[in-house]
C-alpha cells in the first residue's frame, strides 16, 4: 500500500492513539486547526508539519491596543418609514452588538450615507445626524449564552433624520468597525467555545492601516523563529473575511462567500480614490442591501473595488509569502475564511508566489475548484466532514457524510486530481468513531491508486470544449451560483448541477465572462452554457440588451456552435422583453421562451418528439430539480414537459443547435443527459459510440495515455454496464467502489 | 310556479316540441341564434320575440360589393434573422389565408413598419418594400377541411429588407384586411358549418367608411319594416370584434376578448389623429407581439386608441338604438363577439341607449360582470352549456356542465340578481338530452324564486368596503386575469379566483385603477385588493416606481387600512428592485418580499404563527392555486408555507393590516378565507360573530330586508351548519340546493 498525499489533523494530549492512527493511515503531514495546539510529538510522527497561521487576527495585544485598525464593514441599517416628524433610526436594530459597532471616528459626510429608498436619492448630509448611542439590549440572553459576556467595546448610533418625507422608506448606510473576527463567532456558537473562560475574542485587524501592517509582517517573523519545527505555513487565510454578519439573536444573518465587504476602511477608500481615480460611495458597497452577491449583474464599480482589494492584497501576501521563504518554509493558502482579494483564478493570484493551496471539498464542483488552480506547486483537498461536533456526536452520521463526499469528489479528481488530500478539526472526536476511521483508510487507498496506478496522468476529455458563460468567467471558475461554500440552496441547486455533472465529465471546460465572449473568445468552443435565473450575473441580466453580444452568440451557434440554456437563459429584463417581444434574448436560438403573462392571448402548441438522442439514456421521466413553470417552445421540439411547460427542447439554428433545460440538479441520471446533450449540441452525435462509455451511467469510465481504463461506481449500489468499444461483456463495480480494468 | 324571466333558443322545425317546452319552461322569451332562424310560431309561444341581428356582417352583397371596407387589423410577421444578403419575409406565414390578406391599398410608409426588434428600432421605409403575392399553399388540406374552398381574395405579400444586418431579427407589422369574420370561422370549425353548401362565409364591413356606415343604418331601418315579429333586436354585437386570430393550420393562434386590434383602418388612424392630435404608428397595435393584451401594463398611447374607439363606437351604436327604438322595439347587446368599443362600464356606454344587455354566464365573476352593469333597464345572462355539438354529443354532459355553471353563477346571482336568464345554441340539440331540460327546470324555477321570496331586493352587505386596484381600474370591473372569455389559464386562475370568490360573498366591491387611488379614490375604502403576477397590468408592473402611488397606498393602511396582495402584488420591474432592495414596492405593508436570486445571501428566519383568525376556519393546508415560489416574511408573520417558501402571512403597519397570500384559487375554503382576510385586514374582526355566517363555509347565507335569509348549498353533496345569531340548531341543505329560512 501506498503511503503520503496525506494531511491529519492532530492535537494535544492523544500521543498513543497519534502513533498507531498514523501507523494504520499513513498520512506524510499532520496540521492543527483553528483552536487546537500541535502536540511536540507532531515532528516525529510524519515529513511534514503544518502549522495554522493567522496574520490578521493571531495577536490579541495588538488588537487590543489598536481599535482603530480593526476591520471594517459597511452595514446598512433596518428599512424605517418616515413621518411628519424627525425620524430616529437605531443602526444596529438587527445586528450583533459583539460583532459589530458604529465607526464613529470618520467623516460621516463622505463615509456614512442616508437613502430614501422610495424615491432612489441620497438624504443630504445636513438633513440628517449622527449620535453615539449604548449598545441595544436586546436578546442579550441569546447573545451571552454562545458569546460571552459584553464587549465593551459594543456601541450602536442614532441617526436623525430631521424632516423626512411621509411615508417614504429610509435606511442608513454605515461604516462599522468589526469587533470579533466572523469565523471565530461561528466557531464559538458551533462548538460552545464561551464555556472555555481562558478563550480570548480575536479581534481582526487591518493592514491598510501601515502601522498595523508593519506590525503583521514583523510577528509572522517572529513566529518562524519560535516555530521552527512548522515546516508548512497554512495562512488561514491572509486579510479579509468574506462577508459574515450575525444578527441580534446571535444567529447568522448575511453569509456571502465571495463578499467584498469585509475589505473596506478609510485608508484603503483613499487608496481607491488615488488609483481608480475617483471615490466610491457607501452605496456601492450597501447596495440597496444586496451588498453585491454574486448574484447581482456586478455594476464596474463593484468590479473596480474587486481588483483595487485583490491587487492589494495579493502586493502584501506576496511579502508574507516571502518572508515565509526566506525561513525556509512552504506558505500555503487556505482557500475560505479570510481568503477576500486572493481568488485563486484573479489575475494577481499567481504573483503571491504560494507553493499549495488547500480547500474545503464538498463535492466534484468545489474539488476542481481547487484541483484547476494554476500557479501553485500542490493542492489539497480538506475532506468532509470536519471533525467538529455537529457531526461526530452520539447522533451523527460521519461515514456517511464522508462517502457523500468522497462519491461526489472522487468524480472530479478522477478528471484533475487533488495532489494531496486531508480532514481537519478534532481528531479526538473522530476517533471515537472507529467505523469512521476504517472508512478513511479505504478512502486514502483509493485516493493513492488514482495517482499511482495512472502513473500521475490525466486521463483523456472529449474533443468538444465547453465553455460556461457568465457575468463572472474565469475569475469564478466552478464557483457559479454558490452563496455559502458547498451548501445548498432550493435557488441555486438546479444550476449547480450543471458544474457539478461537468466536474467529473471528460471535457475540457472553460469559465467565460460576456466581455470574453465579445472578445472573440468562443474561438475554438464548441458548446456554450448559461445557466441560472433571469435577471442575476449567472443568466446575465442586462448583457442581454447589448445587441453586439446577442449577434456575437447566435453567429456562433449559426456557424455551428452548440448553445445549452439552462433555467432563464439570456433573460431579459422587463423592459427589454417589452420592445424585443422575447423573454430570453436568445429565444431565437434555444427555440424557447417563457411566458411572463403578457402573451397568454397566444396560443402555445408545443411540438413533442418521444424519442431523442439526448434522452436515449432516461429510464425514467427528466427531473429539472427545482419548478420552473411557463416555459414554451416557439421552433423548438419538447422532450419533456410537465403540467407548467416544457422542462427540457431541443432546437436546430441554421448550422447549430440549442439545448434547453429548466434546470439541471444534480443526478446520475442528469449528468448522463448533460453529456449527450453537449455531444448533440456540437452534432458529434455520431461520435457518441466512439466515446469509450458505460451504457449504465452509474460507471464513469476514464481512458488514460498509459492505456489504463478505471471505471467508477459513483452510486451506494453494485452497478453493471457494457463499456463501448471495450468488451461486450458487462463489467461489475460494488457499490462506491472503482475497478482497473484492460 | 313562477314564469317568465327565462329566454329560450327556437329554431325551425320542431314546432310541436316547441310548445311542450313551452308549457313546461314557461320562457317569456324566445330568441334565434347565430346560424337558426326563427320559425313562424315564434311570436304566439312568448311576450317577446328576440332576433339576433349583425350589424356589420349581415349583408353578403355589400361586403362583397366593397372589399375596400372591410375590417381590418395590424399583425406582425414571424421573427426572421437576417443574413448578409436581401431578407424576404412572407408576412402571412403563419396566419390563416382565409382570415386575412396584406392591405396593399394604402401608404406603406406610414401603415406598415419594419422594426429591427435587436436593437428595438424601425427600419426606414426605403431600405425595405414590398410586393404582392399569392396565398401561401401551407395546410391547404387542413384548412380546407373545415373551413371550404379557398376564397379567391386570399393573398399575401413579400417584405424585402435590402441590407439587414447580419443576426439580426426583424419583423413586419402590416396592415391586414380581415376577409371573414372571426366568429363565423370559429362557428365553421366547432359545427362543421363547411359541410353546408348554402353557407356562404361572413365578411365584416367597417362603419369607419362613411359609405358603409351610411349601409348600416339603412339597412336597419329597412330590416326592421321586413321583421315586424321581432320585438327585441338582440345585437350581435355592433362592429368590431374582439381579437380572434387563426394560424394556418385553421387552428386559434391568437385571443384576447379584450383586444382592440381588429378596430383599426385608415380612416380610423386619420380620425384618431385629427381627434387627438398625434398619429398612432403600428407597432403601437403590435407592441412586439403582445398586441396591448390586458396583462401589458398599459401605455398612454393604447388607452387613448381605446378611448378613441369607445367613443366613435358609442356614437354610431346610439344611432342604431334610436333607430330601433322609433320602429317600437327594445334594443338588446350581446357582450361578446363583436363587442369592443362598447365596454359596458367604459365612459361612453351609457350613451348608447340600450335597453338591456346579455352576457355569456361562466361563473359568479361573468355573472356579476353582467348583472353589475349601469345604464339598462335589465340584464340578461346567458347560461352555460351551450347548445353545441361540442357537449351536447353522446359522450358529453351537459347537466354536469349546467350545474357548474349554475353554481358558480347562483352566488352571483344572490348577490346582485341578473333580471333574466336564457340558453343560447340549437334546440334541437338539448331536446335529445331529458335530463338536461328536467335540470333547467329545476335551475329556472330557483330562479324565479330568488327574485320572489326576495321581493325583489339585495341582501344586505357588510359594513366593509373592499377594492381592487390594478391598471384596468373599473373599465373591467368582474373581468380581472382574463384572456379568452371565462376560459382558465394556468397563469391565471389562482388570481382569477380573487374575484371570483367575492363575486359570492357579502360585500360592496369597487374597481379601482392606479390612477383612481392618487385622486383620492380610496377615501370611504376599508380593504384595498393587488393581485397579480409582477410586471402586469394587474399587479401594476412600472406604476410602482411613482413614489405618489407608494405614499398614497402606504398612508391608506397605515392609517387604519386592509391591504391584500396576491401573487406579485405592487411588483416592481428589475431596475426599480435593483435600487430599492425590494421586489414589492409595498414590502413594508406586506411584511413579505420576494427572492430574485439577489438576497440568497441574507438569511431568512419565517416567523410562524399556529392559528389565527384568518386560517380559522381552513380543516386542511392553505391551497394557493399555482405555486410561487421564492416568497418570504420580513416583518409579517407567516401562516402557511411550502418547501418553496411562505404562501400566507399577515402583518400589522402601523394602525392597519395586511394579508399576503401567493393565489387565491378559487374553493369553498378559499372564498372563506378571504371573506376572513378582509375582515381581519379591515380590523373587523370582532364583528365576525355578528355577520350572521353559517360555520361551514359550504353553506352561503344571504340576509334580505324583508327578514327571509337565504342559505345556498354551494356544493354537490349535502351540507349542514350553524347560522351565526339565527339558531344553534344546524341548519341541512341538501346537495346544491337552496333553502329559504326565519
Amino acid at each position: 500500500m501506498d503511503s503520503g498525499r496525506l494531511t491529519l489533523p492532530i492535537e494535544e494530549g492523544m500521543d498513543s492513539q497519534l502513533r498507531e492512527l498514523v501507523q494504520r493511515l499513513k498520512p506524510d503531514a499532520v496540521r492543527n486547526s483553528d483552536g487546537t495546539a500541535l502536540p511536540a510529538v507532531a515532528k516525529e510522527l510524519v515529513d511534514k508539519v503544518y502549522a495554522t497561521y493567522f496574520p490578521s487576527r493571531g495577536d490579541h495585544d495588538w488588537s487590543r491596543a489598536h481599535p482603530d485598525q480593526r476591520v471594517h464593514q459597511y452595514l446598512m441599517s433596518r428599512r424605517h418609514v418616515g413621518g411628519g416628524e424627525p425620524l430616529h433610526i437605531d443602526v444596529m436594530e438587527g445586528y450583533f452588538s459583539q460583532q459589530f459597532a458604529p465607526e464613529m471616528d470618520c467623516d460621516k459626510s463622505k463615509y456614512w450615507q442616508v437613502i430614501d429608498r422610495t424615491t432612489n436619492s441620497e438624504v443630504p448630509y445636513g438633513q440628517w445626524s449622527v449620535r453615539q448611542a449604548p449598545a441595544r439590549a436586546i436578546d442579550r440572553a441569546a447573545e451571552a449564552a454562545n458569546s460571552g459576556p459584553q464587549d465593551p467595546e459594543a456601541a450602536s448610533a442614532i441617526v436623525t433624520i430631521e424632516d423626512p418625507e411621509p411615508f417614504h422608506e429610509y435606511t442608513v448606510n454605515f461604516l462599522a468597525r468589526q469587533i470579533w473576527d466572523s469565523t471565530q463567532i461561528y466557531n464559538y456558537l458551533t462548538n460552545d467555545w464561551a464555556a472555555d473562560p481562558n478563550r480570548k475574542k480575536d479581534k481582526t485587524y487591518d493592514p491598510a492601516y501601515a502601522q498595523t501592517w508593519q506590525f503583521m509582517q514583523r510577528a509572522l517573523k517572529e513566529w518562524l523563529g519560535e516555530h521552527p519545527e512548522v515546516d508548512v505555513v497554512r495562512f488561514t487565510t491572509f486579510f479579509y473575511h468574506f462577508t459574515l454578519v450575525f444578527g441580534e439573536d446571535a444567529r447568522e444573518k448575511y453569509v456571502d462567500w465571495f463578499g467584498y465587504s469585509a475589505a473596506v476602511s478609510v485608508p484603503a477608500l483613499e487608496e481607491f480614490e488615488r488609483v481608480k481615480g475617483y471615490a466610491l460611495r457607501p452605496e456601492d458597497f450597501v447596495d440597496a442591501g444586496y451588498y453585491n452577491s454574486p448574484f447581482r449583474p456586478p455594476r464596474k464599480r463593484f468590479l473596480d473595488w474587486i481588483d483595487f482589494v485583490s491587487s492589494q492584497v495579493a502586493d502584501k501576501a506576496k511579502v508574507l509569502v516571502e518572508t515565509t521563504h526566506e525561513a525556509g518554509r512552504e506558505a500555503m493558502m487556505f482557500l475560505g475564511d479570510n481568503w477576500i482579494g486572493t481568488e485563486p483564478y484573479g489575475k494577481y493570484f499567481s504573483q503571491i508566489g504560494l507553493d499549495a493551496v488547500v480547500g474545503s471539498v464538498g463535492n466534484a464542483a468545489t474539488c476542481r475548484m481547487i484541483s484547476d488552480i494554476e500557479g501553485v506547486r500542490y493542492t489539497e483537498g480538506r475532506f468532509l466532514p470536519y471533525f467538529f461536533p455537529d457531526v461526530f456526536n452520539p447522533e451523527g452520521d460521519p461515514v456517511g457524510e464522508a462517502n457523500e463526499s468522497w462519491l461526489g469528489a472522487r468524480r472530479a479528481i478522477i478528471r484533475n486530481p487533488l495532489d494531496r488530500m486531508g480532514y481537519g478539526g478534532y481528531l479526538s472526536l473522530a476517533v471515537a468513531h472507529p467505523d469512521f476511521i476504517e472508512r478513511v483508510e479505504q478512502i486514502v487507498a483509493e485516493f493513492r491508486s488514482l495517482h499511482s496506478v495512472s502513473d500521475g496522468q490525466r486521463p483523456e476529455n472529449s474533443r468538444i470544449k465547453v465553455a460556461i458563460v457568465n457575468a463572472w468567467g474565469s475569475l469564478r471558475a466552478w464557483q457559479t451560483h454558490m452563496v455559502a461554500h458547498a451548501l445548498h440552496y432550493r435557488e441555486a441547486y438546479s444550476y449547480v448541477g450543471v458544474i457539478e455533472a461537468l466536474a467529473g465529465l471528460p471535457f475540457d471546460v472553460k469559465f467565460m465572462s460576456f466581455a470574453d465572449v465579445q472578445n472573440g473568445g468562443l474561438e475554438g468552443i464548441d458548446v456554450v452554457i448559461n445557466a441560472g435565473s433571469a435577471g442575476t450575473a449567472f443568466s446575465g441580466g442586462p448583457v442581454w440588451e447589448d445587441p453586439a453580444l446577442v449577434v456575437a452568440m447566435r453567429e456562433f451557434v449559426a456557424g455551428g456552435g452548440g448553445f445549452i440554456g439552462v433555467g432563464e437563459p439570456t433573460g431579459l429584463t422587463a423592459k427589454a422583453a417589452g420592445t424585443s417581444g422575447v423573454t430570453f434574448a436568445l429565444a431565437d436560438v434555444l427555440g424557447v421562451d417563457r411566458e411572463r403573462d403578457w402573451s397568454l392571448s397566444t396560443d402555445k402548441y408545443p411540438r413533442r418528439a418521444r424519442e431523442h438522442f439526448v434522452t436515449a439514456d432516461l429510464d425514467s421521466p427528466f427531473v429539472p430539480g427545482e419548478a420552473l413553470a411557463g416555459v414554451f417552445t416557439t421552433t423548438g421540439t419538447s422532450l419533456a414537459h410537465t403540467e407548467g411547460g416544457v422542462s427540457l427542447a431541443v432546437n436546430e439554428y441554421f448550422g447549430g443547435r440549442a439545448v434547453y433545460a429548466t434546470g439541471m440538479a444534480y443526478s446520475v441520471a442528469n449528468a448522463r443527459l448533460l453529456h449527450r446533450a453537449i455531444y448533440w449540441a456540437a452534432g458529434a452525435e455520431g461520435e457518441w459510440e466512439q466515446a469509450g462509455l458505460c451504457s449504465n451511467p452509474a460507471l464513469e469510465v476514464a481512458h488514460y495515455p498509459n492505456g489504463k481504463i478505471l471505471v467508477a461506481n459513483i452510486t451506494g449500489s453494485d452497478q453493471s454496464g457494457i463499456i463501448s468499444g471495450f468488451s461486450t461483456e458487462p463489467v461489475n463495480v460494488p457499490s462506491m467502489q472503482v475497478k482497473w480494468v484492460k
